[in-house]
């Protein structure tokens, strides 16, 4: 059973997100005190600076060798089993006209990440730690180091795979899978520098387009550099490998570089959720997918997200803690980071928008309701 | 004495800020990662909210019934003693042909700013921390009481004072004395904004000047209006009423509300430093003023402001630590928002700049030179 104690720890936790939030949405909104391009620089610096320092800083800290198997075991195969039924819906449905089954994809991408990719770094420690105590630090950490290590690059390669596929069939569909492989126009770049950091401004390679599909190879290398390009990619690499190294030799970071690390890092949670306000502000419509595809977008976050996480959490055996973690986390909002890949490959990215609105809105009452069913449950 | 291990703590206590304003130097100057106008959003945030929300918490979380009278008369005499000079200077210098004393007034502000107002908040804190331990915290807090309370007050009251002044003789100098009360280029507002929290962009009133010298009235009522604009003023304010009712009466402020303004008022500090770091990048020259002012300048803020701090506080027989905090604070960089004011009324914007950023690279020696010297006496 929940005590009302434990609901204002949940509430004292969130809370302050929240205020920056809504800061940052008042800034923009009512006060005028932000200009666009003046947020284009809080995000840019929130991107480029604060969250890589955050990621590294997080991993580096994360003893790799005490990681908790089964917890990263149902969460990865939460991920693999939604992903396996979501490419067995796309081969099963019927094609249309021109044949192009590469349609499906881009909802195989967005219902993916939609379902399990949350925002675990600025919402889920705070909320975790508010529901269940400091010691869940560490299982959050886990579940980052695998987001950065392992999803957001396969996610990166699906649509990289879906671009180069697209662009050699030249069949898409105005759902949504446009390529990406030309040069970005200047109002595009300026567009996605805003809401990420993917895209250097006025840069754009011209990559020359091959005739027929492009190999796997050429796939791997271009979905490679664009990795690369990403500052999170070079924080989540260097901060895995100094785990590796420190936990394994028994060396300590200097505290002179944690500080500095920390110095900046300390300030991505609170720019983060005022970035996220901002971002907000700078909508037209909140719902800009339509009512109905919001509800569904919903759904998939909210309930079919979780509950594949409840089946695996099962299969393998966690319990107590760790299945109401592994569950909770789930049920989190979605990670800003989906919606900058949606606007930058333009697949869905309205439907990836609302889902970061909504889920801001939705993600208190709802991971509460977890957190009580759960907190009866045995 | 001072041992190695108390060098190494405030080493340890200073690396950060320097490594927060070297990633700010690298983002505008090596790497292109902010434009222009991206860094005027940092600073924007950094002056509208993280700073105003760091003198909240700071002045709302001080007892000013537990203020040490002597350790903030020692200060305030420093500040008096110093005008008091200047003021006399002022006079007995000898008259321009076209007999513009008032010419005399902007070096009155430079000097004074220069030698009094130094970066307590965001060196201040962390160096005496490093040097003292953590009980200096209480002690800065209260110089940012009064600095925020009466001194940034008075300095502004003196620019306006200087403005309307000579704006009514039309006698203005070329060495800096300039009205602003006119509306602003769109250049100039940019400018100032870059550079600080005082003007809203694109915004400028045009004030009717008299045709005589204003009245001490219209001066107080220019300033006072100023004064509401800036957010700190207002943090100020409702900081120390906070203070006074909460001590007072034994409330404590509600933890929702404190996380809250901490989520803000912990990236101050690093974004302020970043700050300086793009301020920094985007200057053509770093001594703008020239070697030999510039020296002046340096002499002024670490030799004249200290020095008569010692006499001051020898005077309130401030004794062991109080005598140290007290001198060693005096001897801190340079206040960023005293450039801010000094760009916004063009006076000796050119020393202001170069005493920020020389202030911040000599700051670290001579503070521990002051710290050594300390360390030696009695």
């Amino acid at each position: 059973m929940i005590s009302a104690s434990s609901l204002d720890r949940v509430v004292e936790a969130m809370a302050p997100l929240y205020a920056a939030m809504t800061l940052g949405y008042g800034a923009v909104r009512w006060w005028h005190a932000l200009t666009p391009d003046q947020c284009t620089g809080i995000n840019r610096f929130v991107s480029v600076f604060a969250i890589p320092l955050l990621t590294f800083h997080l991993l580096s800290s994360n003893d790799p060798y005490a990681m908790n198997p089964r917890f990263l075991a149902a969460d990865s195969c939460q991920k693999l089993l939604l992903l396996t039924i979501l490419f067995i819906w796309a081969r099963l449905r019927p094609r249309s006209a021109t044949g192009a089954s590469s349609s499906s994809l881009p909802w195989v991408i967005t219902i993916f990440s939609l379902a399990t990719l949350p925002n675990t770094v600025v919402m889920g420690i705070p909320l975790l730690r508010g529901m269940y105590g400091p010691q869940t630090d560490a299982l959050m950490v886990q579940i980052v180091v695998l987001q950065a290590a392992v999803w957001y690059n396969l996610v990166i390669f699906l649509y990289e795979y879906m671009a180069a596929r697209c662009a050699a069939t030249e069949g898409c569909q105005p759902d949504g899978s446009v390529p990406t492989l030309r040069p970005m126009s200047e109002k595009e770049a300026a567009v996605a520098a805003f809401n990420g950091h993917l895209v250097e401004e006025g840069e754009g390679e011209a990559i020359k387009l091959p005739p027929s599909p492009p190999s796997m190879w050429v796939i791997l290398t271009v979905a490679g550099r664009k990795l690369c390009r990403i500052p999170n990619t070079h924080a989540s690499f260097f901060g895995l490998i100094w785990s590796f190294i420190a936990f394994g030799f028994g060396i300590k970071m200097p505290k002179i570089i944690d500080d500095s690390v920390t110095i900046i890092s300390g300030t991505a949670i609170g720019l983060s959720m005022f970035n996220i306000g901002t971002f907000m502000a700078k909508q037209t419509r909140l719902i800009s997918c339509g009512y109905s595809v919001a509800a569904f977008a919903m759904v998939i976050k909210f309930f079919v997200g979780p509950s594949i996480m409840i089946v695996t959490s099962l299969a393998f055996g966690l319990q107590d803690l760790l299945l109401r973690v592994a569950i909770i986390q789930a049920a989190l909002p979605l990670a800003v980071l989906s919606f900058v890949y949606a606007k930058e490959y333009n697949v869905h990215p309205e439907i990836m928008s609302t889902g970061v609105i909504l889920g801001i809105f939705s993600s208190v009452p709802i991971t509460i309701l977890y957190y009580m069913i759960l907190g009866q449950w045995k």
